[in-house]
Order: C-alpha cells, then sequence, then structure tokens
C-alpha cells in the first residue's frame, strides 16, 4: 500500500534517497546529518487530504526526500548541501548549497567528536592537569553548541565542552558528574577538529570581578555529590508509597493505523522529524477540520551569568540540535501508565543510511478529573463525568536538561500543547561560601545559572477550512453612562482583527484572548463565525539587552504572539539555521515584515511563552518539572458542549479507604 | 479522647451550644442558621500545636461553638445575634446582635421559603398568567441572593427568584428548565416573607433600547430543550468510551486519623465548616512548619449586563450562602478513582439541631504524569519518576452553577490550589434571532450574560516558624555595560520586601514572584532565607465601574495579592456579611488600612485570581471544567528536591497497545 503523503520516509525511501545523493557526488566525501520527509507543499496536501477525507481516490503528491549533508572535498572543508530528492521520480529536484555564514544543526556524531578531540589535545590535558582532582575521579566533557557567535569570532563551525568530575568509585557510570563543575571550557573548530582555545571560567561570588577565578587546584574539594539514580542514593528510595496502577480491561479507546489517530470524534495524523519531534496534522473534530498542522517550532535557553564566556551559553534546542533527533526511546524509562502505544521513527547515521528510532512518541488515555458537573439540588440529582484525554508525547534529552512535550486531546473539542522542563540545571563552579548575582548555590561548589527557557508553538489552524481570520478579543471596563450603563456593572467586549501579518502580546488586564476564526461558516446558535481560541499567557519575554547577539538571534522570544501568512516551508520561529546564528534570520520576524494581508486568508499562528528560571535548591539534583500549558478551546464552533455525551456512570473499580494505610473496604 | 481543638463540632457539642442558646432566650423565637466551631485564637492554639508536635502533653485550649441565629420577638422582626459558647464550661462567653445595616449568610431554609411565597402569592400568579407556556410545562423559581443593594432599596432582607419553564412532558424532574428562561424576578421581603415586586427583564439584542421587552405572550415557544442527565439525551451516551481503572492495590499511600492526614512527608489537618468549606491547617513536611491556615477566603461573580435589575446579580458564594453550606455529598457523584476517604461534617437545622452531612470533603491519591526524569546520554540510563499528588476536594453547588476546590500536595513540597468552574451557566431571555453585546446565545432565546469569577486564596504562611516575611521578587533587563554586563545577557534579580501592610498587583513582565520568608532561618546551601513562594496570576481584576455598587462591595477583587498582618478572626476577603452589602466592611481592603508593619511578623498572603468569563456555546448545557491553578512552591526551604527519592520502579500493570482498539499485549 502507498504511504500516506505525512508519513514519515520508511528506511528504504530514506537508503533511496542517500543512494541517488551519493551517485551525485561521485568525487567528494559525504557526510551526512538528516534525511527526512519533505512535507508536499500546502496545496498539494490540502487536495490530497480533501479527497482523502470525502472517499476519493486520488493519487497522491510525490514522496519526497530533504537530504542534508557535508561534502568534504579536496580542500577538506565541508560544504553544507540541502537537497530534495523526488521519490517516485528517483531524482533530484532541488539542490541548494548553504552559505557559509550559515550552520547545519549539530549531530550527535560532532558531539562524539568533540569528546574524542578533546581527549586527544595536548592543550586540553595540560589545563585539566593544573587542577587537582580527588582520587577516583575522571574528567567529563558534556558538548555543548556554541552559542550565538561574538563579534570577534571568525564565523567558523565551533563546539564548546563543559567540564565535570565524576567519582568513579562507586563504579557506577551513572554516578552525577554534574555535581563536580570544572572551571573551564574547551573549544573545538569543528571542520579542522582540533581545540583551538581553552576559556577559564570565573569561579567568584557576589563581590568579585567578573574575571574572578580560583587560586586553588583542589577545585572541587568543596563540591559534594549530589546523586538521583536510586542505587547511589544515601538512604535508598522510599517505602511508603503503596503502587497506584491504571488499568484498561477493554483496551484503549483509541485507533491507531500507521500515522492516523482516532479517538473520541477527533481524527489526526502524528509525524516525527528530527527537528522538530512529534507533529499533528490535518486535526479534525466530528468530520470538521480544526488545525492543519500542531508543532513545537523552536525554542532557547539564553543564560543570564554576564561572565565570558557565557554569555554564550544560549541552546535553540529545535534547530540546533533537533528535538526530533533528541527524542528519547520512551519504552526504556517507565514514562506512563495504561495503555500506551510507541511510534517509531527512523534516523540517519553519519553514512546516510536509515537506522530505526524506537518508541520516540507514545500515546495513551488517561484521566483528567472531573469533566462537567452538576447537581440539580432540587432532586439531588447529580450528573458528574470525568474528562478523559489523549496524549501524544515525545521527552528530549539535551546534555544536562529534559523536556517532556505532549499534545494532549479531550472530549470537549480542546487541545492543550503541554510543556514541561526538568532534568539537570546547568551550573558552575563558584568559590567556598559565596554567593552570586547570576544564580543560586545548589549544591556546595555549584551555582546554578539564572536563565530563561523561551518555546514558540506553531499553529496552523484550518477551522473548517483554510482560509480563516484572526483576531484579538477584550474585555474592557465601561464608565457609568446613564443610558447604556446606568449602574456601572457593564463591560464591553472589543473584538479587534489581524488585518496583516504583524505581532501581538499578551494582555491579561483587558483579557486578550486570541481567536481563529472562519468568517464563512456561522454558529447557527450565537450566529457567530465558528473559531478556536486561545489565551496567550503573558509569560516574561525575552530580558537580553536588545542590542545583544542574545537577543537578536531569538527575535521571535520578543512577543508573544505571531501571525503570519502560510507559506510551505516556514515552520520555524527562529530561522531555519539557528546554530551559532548572531541574527534571526528567517523566522516569524522576517515572516511579519512581508506585512502580508491575512484576513481571510491561509494564516499561521505562532505562541511564544516560558519560564524565567531563577534555580531553587529544589531544582537540585534533578528538578520537578515545571509545567506550562496552551489551551486551545473552541469558541463557538459546536452547537453545544461535544463532551456532554460522555457517560456518567460510576466507575466500578474506585473503594473507600476505611482511613488506614493498609487496607480498603 | 478529648477532641482536637481543630476538629469540627461534633453533633452533641453543636447540640449543647443550642441548647445554651434556647436557655438564654427564654421570651422570643429563635431560628438558627449556623453553629460551628470557633477556631482557638492563634496564640492559643500555636501553644497547643508546638506542645503536639514535641508531644508533650498539654491541656487543649476550650472548644468553642459560634451560634448564629435570629431571635424573633413580639414585633415579628428578627435580630440576627452572634454568640460564642464555651462548651467546656458550659456557658456563652460572647454575644452580639449585629447591626441592621448588616445581613446573616442566608440559609437555604430560605430558598425554600421564597419558593413556597412565590406559589401562594397572587401577584406572581398574575404575572405567570401574561405567557403562554406550552403545555406541560411549569413554571421553577430558582432562588438567588438579592445582590447588592441599589441606593433607591430600603435596607431590608430581600431574595429575588430567577425563573424557568420546565418540561414536564417526559416525566423526568431533571429535565433542564434552564433552557427556557422566562422574563420576570420576583422579589421577596424575607422578614415579611411576601413578594414585594416582581422585576420584569429586558428580552431585546444588539440594537434595542436597556429596557426593550417582548410583547410575544409565547415567551419560550422560540427555545429548545438542551438536557444533560443521560436518559434525556437524544442520542444516549457515546459507546465508545472504555473503561480507565484506577486500582490501589496495596490501599492508599496515606493515613487519616479523625482530621489528621499524613502522606509523604506531609502532614496536616481537614477542618470543615459551613462558610469556607474544607480549610487545611498547620501543614509540616518532614517535621517541618510550611502553613498554619489555607483556606479559600471569597469569591465574587459580577455579571456585566447592564440592564436593570441585572446589576444586581453578583454572588459572593461563600460570604453570601456558605460554600460548605452548600458542599455536594461526592458519594452519590463518582467524582473521584481509586481509593477515596470521605470527610463528613454536621450543619444546623433552623431549631439548631445538628444534622448529619456526610461525605462533603474526599481525599484520594493521582498520579500527574512525569515527576522529574533524566536520561544520562552516554549510558542510556533513564531515570523517571511519576508525580503523585494526595487531593482534598470539595464541590458546591449554587443553583445553576458548580465549583470544585482542591487542595493538592505534591512529593516536591508543593501544594497546589485548583479551582474548577462547571454547571450551567445563567441564562435570560432573548428574543427570537438577537444578538446580544451583554452575553452570548448559548441555546435558541438564551442568552449566557457575560460576568467574572473572582477567587481569594488566604494563606496564613508559617514558614519555619510564625514570624514570616513577604517579598517581591522581579527578574529586570539590564542595559548592556561594560564593566558588569559586558555582552547584554545579565538580567537582574531584585527583590522588595512588603514593610507594611498593602495590596500589590502581578507583573509576569518582571516574572513578579511572591516569597515568604523566615529571615531567622538560611538554607545552609545557597546561604538564603527559607520560603515558599507563588506566582499570581495576572488574570483580570473586577471590571465594574469603581463607582458601580458591584465595585464598591468587592474591594479585594481589585487587587491580586493582599498583604496583611494576622489578627484572629479576620478570615474574609470580602468582609463578615456580604449578603446585599453596598460596601466591602471588614474585609482585606480594611484590613490593609491598618497600616501595620509585617516584616518579621504574623503574616497573612491572600491571593486574588479570577476568569472573565464570555460564554461559548460550548459552555451549554454543562460546561466543561475551567481550571485555574495557584501553585505554592518551596524556595530554598529544602536542601535539595524532596522527591529525589522517589521510586523509579516501572509500573509493572501499564501494558502495550498493538493499536487496535479491542485488544492489548
Amino acid at each position: 500500500m502507498a504511504p500516506h503523503p505525512l508519513d514519515i520516509l520508511s528506511a528504504e525511501e530514506t537508503n533511496n534517497a542517500r543512494d541517488i545523493i551519493v551517485s551525485l557526488h561521485a568525487d567528494v566525501v559525504l557526510s551526512f546529518r538528516e534525511i527526512y520527509l519533505d512535507e508536499p507543499p500546502k496545496h498539494q496536501l490540502i487536495e490530497f487530504l480533501r479527497a482523502e477525507h470525502s472517499g476519493e481516490n486520488v493519487v497522491p503528491p510525490p514522496r519526497r526526500a530533504l537530504v542534508q549533508y557535508d561534502a568534504i572535498g579536496a580542500d577538506r572543508v565541508p560544504e553544507f548541501h540541502e537537497a530534495i530528492i523526488d521519490l517516485n521520480e528517483k531524482k533530484r529536484v532541488s539542490h541548494t548549497v548553504v552559505d557559509k555564514s550559515q550552520h547545519a544543526s549539530l549531530t550527535l556524531s560532532e558531539f562524539d567528536t568533540l569528546v574524542e578531540v578533546c581527549t586527544k589535545s595536548q592543550m586540553f590535558k595540560d589545563v585539566c592537569a593544573e587542577f587537582e582532582l580527588p582520587e577516583g575521579f575522571e574528567i567529563i566533557v558534556e558538548p555543548w553548541p556554541y552559542g550565538g557567535l561574538s563579534p570577534d569570532d571568525e564565523n567558523r563551525r565551533y563546539f564548546q565542552g563543559l567540564c565535570f568530575a565524576r567519582d568513579t568509585r562507586s563504579g557506577n557510570p551513572d554516578a552525577n558528574f554534574y555535581a563536580f563543575p570544572l572551571p573551564f571550557i574547551p573549544v573545538m573548530d569543528a571542520h579542522k577538529q582540533e581545540i583551538i582555545r581553552i576559556d577559564r571560567l570565573a569561579t567568584g561570588g557576589k563581590d568579585d570581578a567578573l574575571d574572578s577565578k580560583t587560586a586553588s587546584k583542589k577545585i572541587i574539594d568543596h563540591c559534594s555529590s549530589s546523586e538521583y539514580v536510586p542505587e547511589l542514593l544515601k538512604n535508598g528510595t522510599r517505602t511508603t508509597l503503596k503502587p497506584l496502577n491504571v488499568l484498561q480491561p477493554e483496551g484503549p479507546s483509541f485507533s491507531v493505523d500507521g500515522g492516523l489517530v482516532e479517538w473520541q470524534n477527533w481524527r489526526f495524523r502524528v509525524s516525527f522529524n528530527p527537528r522538530e519531534g512529534a507533529v499533528i496534522h490535518d486535526i479534525h473534530f466530528g468530520g470538521r477540520s480544526v488545525i492543519y498542522r500542531l508543532s513545537i517550532s523552536e525554542m532557547t535557553v539564553p543564560y543570564a551569568d554576564p561572565r565570558p564566556p557565557f554569555p554564550r551559553k544560549q541552546a535553540f534546542d529545535f534547530g540546533d540540535g533537533g528535538a526530533g533527533n533528541c527524542a528519547n526511546n520512551l519504552s526504556l524509562g517507565c514514562d506512563c501508565l495504561g495503555v500506551i502505544k510507541y511510534f517509531d521513527a527512523v534516523v540517519t547515521g553519519p553514512d546516510g543510511t536509515a537506522k530505526p528510532a524506537p518508541n520516540v512518541v507514545c500515546l495513551h488515555e488517561q484521566d483528567n478529573g472531573i469533566g462537567w458537573k452538576h447537581t440539580n439540588w432540587r432532586t439531588g440529582r447529580a450528573v458528574v463525568t470525568r474528562s478523559r484525554e489523549l496524549v501524544v508525547q515525545f521527552i528530549i534529552t539535551l546534555a544536562n536538561y529534559e523536556y517532556i512535550f505532549a499534545y494532549k486531546f479531550d472530549q470537549a473539542g480542546g487541545i492543550t500543547v503541554e510543556t514541561r522542563a526538568t532534568g539537570i540545571v546547568s551550573v558552575v563552579n563558584i568559590d567556598p561560601g559565596k554567593t552570586s548575582l547570576y544564580g543560586n548555590v545548589v549544591s556546595p561548589g555549584a551555582l546554578a545559572q539564572n536563565h530563561q527557557h523561551i518555546f514558540c508553538v506553531r499553529i496552523d489552524p484550518a477551522i473548517d477550512g483554510y482560509k480563516n481570520t484572526v483576531l484579538a478579543e477584550e474585555s474592557h471596563r465601561a464608565p457609568v453612562d446613564k443610558k447604556t450603563n446606568p449602574q456601572g456593572n457593564y463591560y464591553e467586549v472589543r473584538q479587534k482583527v489581524v488585518e496583516r501579518s504583524q505581532c501581538l502580546d499578551a494582555a491579561p488586564q483587558h483579557n486578550r484572548v486570541i481567536k481563529m476564526i472562519n468568517r464563512d461558516k456561522v454558529n447557527p446558535i450565537s450566529r457567530k463565525p465558528v473559531g478556536y481560541k486561545f489565551t496567550p499567557a503573558p509569560t516574561q519575554l525575552l530580558l537580553a539587552d536588545p542590542e545583544s547577539v542574545q537577543s537578536k538571534r531569538a527575535l521571535f522570544a520578543q512577543h508573544h504572539v505571531w501571525v503570519t501568512k502560510h507559506l510551505d516551508g516556514e515552520l520555524y520561529a527562529g530561522g531555519r539555521y539557528t546554530l551559532q546564528s548572531q541574527n534571526e534570520i528567517g523566522g516569524v520576524a522576517d515572516a511579519v515584515k512581508r506585512d502580508e494581508v491575512v484576513e481571510d486568508e491561509d494564516v499561521v499562528v505562532w505562541n511564544v511563552f516560558g519560564l524565567t528560571h531563577n534555580p531553587r535548591v529544589e531544582d537540585w539534583p534533578v528538578m520537578p518539572v515545571e509545567i506550562h500549558q496552551l489551551h486551545i478551546k473552541p469558541t463557538d464552533f459546536f452547537t453545544e458542549n461535544p463532551a456532554i455525551d460522555v457517560p456518567s456512570t460510576r466507575n466500578e473499580t474506585s473503594v473507600l479507604s476505611n482511613g488506614s494505610s493498609t487496607c480498603c473496604n
């Protein structure tokens, strides 16, 4: 059977794309970065989806692969190429050599290279030798993207390594080395594959100069172990927690066919790519279109420690490394309860061949408490339903840090995009007994630097069709007026249409709500256009000075909402190439600059939200999840609460506790 | 065994208090309103709690009952009395006759009276007769508090009845009458027990004057039925949802002894009273004090329809009717999954005798997804824990509307106060085919009026002791500065201590966080004072004009945070007597006016948040829950993540789905 146009590339398709590229580059060495589905242009895909939904037979758009690779010629300097292969025609249909001013996303093999190069570097060995580690400690190099180039950097491809010491005495390879930060960062020229410099890190405190560095050779003697793997915990794990099991004796309520998921009136497709991780397509409810494409577009994590080279600590976790590339194999950690469906993906090795990436996305149902309830106090009759959710989840690990992303569908027509930040906060060495303006000491000698996480969710709406309009609705106080507001209780609901591409900010003082409506479809009850809405959370935007590199390369992180006209391939809020970027190029700010009409148009809405994270001691050694939820809800899309027919039958397995901790009746 | 000083009054104690009051009023008729525990003064209770926690034997403070009652003398005008009875000494220790300008909270028996009085009223019958209801419809009177007095109202005790028609033809007493709103409101003088006036309601739309009323006698012919009880749904309930069961084969992880709850390092007491519902006391974690008393203090629901008499639609659901009085018997609706512990309460009948109120609070554990996770990408070792929560929940029904309140305790030292708004939105009749500026037509002929819900949570912190300090912490952009911020990435974390009682607002643009700290206790790791924090949500505050009655009687709803010095009995943000109030008296605004020093003091923090609810069609006939969460989290209170020792063992009952909807393996 032919794959669906949104199915991820199979291993065979991936390998075919690779082979075509190899055949076109006979005289150079190729190093492959990514091969993944080039989604069909929207006009083609829309045609196909229309036919699919109406049960017509139609020829699908051609299967196309995006191939990203380095071609390494005689001069040994890699050139970054992007090609699109038509897999039906078995030929290349587009080919670009990316300008050297921009850098390909990193691959994990480049991280491996950094570690190898450090191990061999005499410069690195010399610096390590300056410090005296306690017996049994070894040095760990934690590869990081280089962050934004500073003006005095030549624009070459760099990687940096944050260094720590690991206590090997337990023999446990998972001893937490982050508790022992070392004050130097090797910098590698990725093309030369050599360490070109080792940056020394300040270790001072509140009253010290920015470049204050320790004089002590015993750099981690004042640090202390901070374990999280259960077998290394001093007192072991607690024994007071009794099992809580989720059982679905009749199986799940969802059905899955390839990437197609159906559940409780919802129908959508899940895809996966190395950059965005899981993406949701062609979302319908009750046969009606809601969203064409829903994705996490980008995130940036700027650190606020002003001491060089820390201004360079700024990750773009989607653009730099690829959320899909960093996705966890979820079956390896017990990440969900109940009946779980996993989705596999295909990733690309350096030689361009397909490798399986199992269990990168999971799907399961969960209970989210009461969904709706009403008691008729006259009769005492209570009708109460539980809210069941369907969760599409993926989890990424970026060195020390983890993000859990979930698309949650509910029975009332709502979609929640949830982010959970967890993992280990990034720490640097601080002298004994000092405190800092730049973060919090979370473990002796370990300063967790203040930072922000700013996310961008991309919503390509399709509210009962592809031509939609965006408006901002606000509620405003109205003065007492004898005629219109005699007793002063009235407030005015104002709507302002977004006529041209633009950015907006959250305005909670006016209860600003962003509505995505279809002005050609009117709700028969309210006589208002059908729509979906969300309330942009007024989370703090990027704090870095507007003239800073951190700021210039993350324009997307400076407004809560961006409204743009759809353009094929324009998926990335911070631009296509974020690694080492000095400016955001081709991101949402550029898209808005086209100043296009977006009324009754194919419009895209981007929502930015974040977390200013000034770490607490409680965030150590692994931080409890910090949760953010974006709720996308119907607004006059339906003619009643779509969950009104959810059964209110009593759950027969719930039992009463007699209050003791050991039995129930 | 002697009751704990925070235990609710037993039936016997309640009856004893009643009997003492009766014995003191031989010559008048008594009508009892409430009898409940008068909590001991804080200085006494602190003494007791200190002794309790250290295992000392100590005489508990005297048990005291607050008795609220009307004394009806020869003139038949009830006087509202409040007395405190010392139950140990069996004597009255305080007695107040409340000034007639203020009104006692309503009792449900007053609601019953309104319905009876309407039934007998000729004036009411005459108005009803003006309209022609379809065959089989009967009139329903829905009692409401009268709202704020307008200047031309004499200050007597009133109730109003919203009127609807119920289709009796199904024979089902739970047919949804709200779908058929009638355009008149009878007003009762509660003391005379007679209908004094019937207000006529406008039924016009956007282009009509405020007093535009229908001329049609067939007032509900354009309305249509909107059922929610499963047996009346046209297509029945869905059959596609498979069971999701929560099983705890070894029982719950909590233990309960009277009002004392212990779970996962937490230890606290649950009490219940007719005004606030469930209250949490003496919250400790790991033997350390966190909060002295945590409660939902008040909420107000002002409606924004300017047409008289709708400006009067403004409920204070805690002060007017009492959240505890309106609490659901939770075992009657299947409100929780898993192993459930219910708490009972005692309420007071009009004759002052105790009546059981079973199952008004429930306690259960639930899973809240991943708690923390880290994968060591070098070894592939993932350690992932689930976040277990303990939930103390109560649910109130106020005529058409429901609120679900939950105090959730987590393993990472956090407490979440959650509100869920559900139930049936308040609707009024609107002429066929019209739309309105004042709300949304959610069902033919039914206009759901715009309104707000503004809540206030009262936190009486006890961070490692009772003398605490409150500060606002903000993160501010810092300009590029050669010496302190050379690359512009630094941001400044500023702290401002709240020195004197005051109000503050949310400031998300500065990431304003409210910290409650103990400056006498320093975290040994960070060297900062131990504390708990919350981020005040910048939800829209009260919109009514500051000169309006709605606004003057809800001063609390006009700022996000209030910081006051503790005063015994000062528990109610909107004042002690809200029913028919014209001004907020004795609420947080008055408390702040005392202008007291609150640094290193016994300080109380009040958090106000809300929801501007411009109804959607999807909110009909019963609205999906709108959820708000206030997260109270430790900040340098502990020396590490308190959940680090939660076991990461795989849940053995989770299974894989094969993707079909009918089986799993």
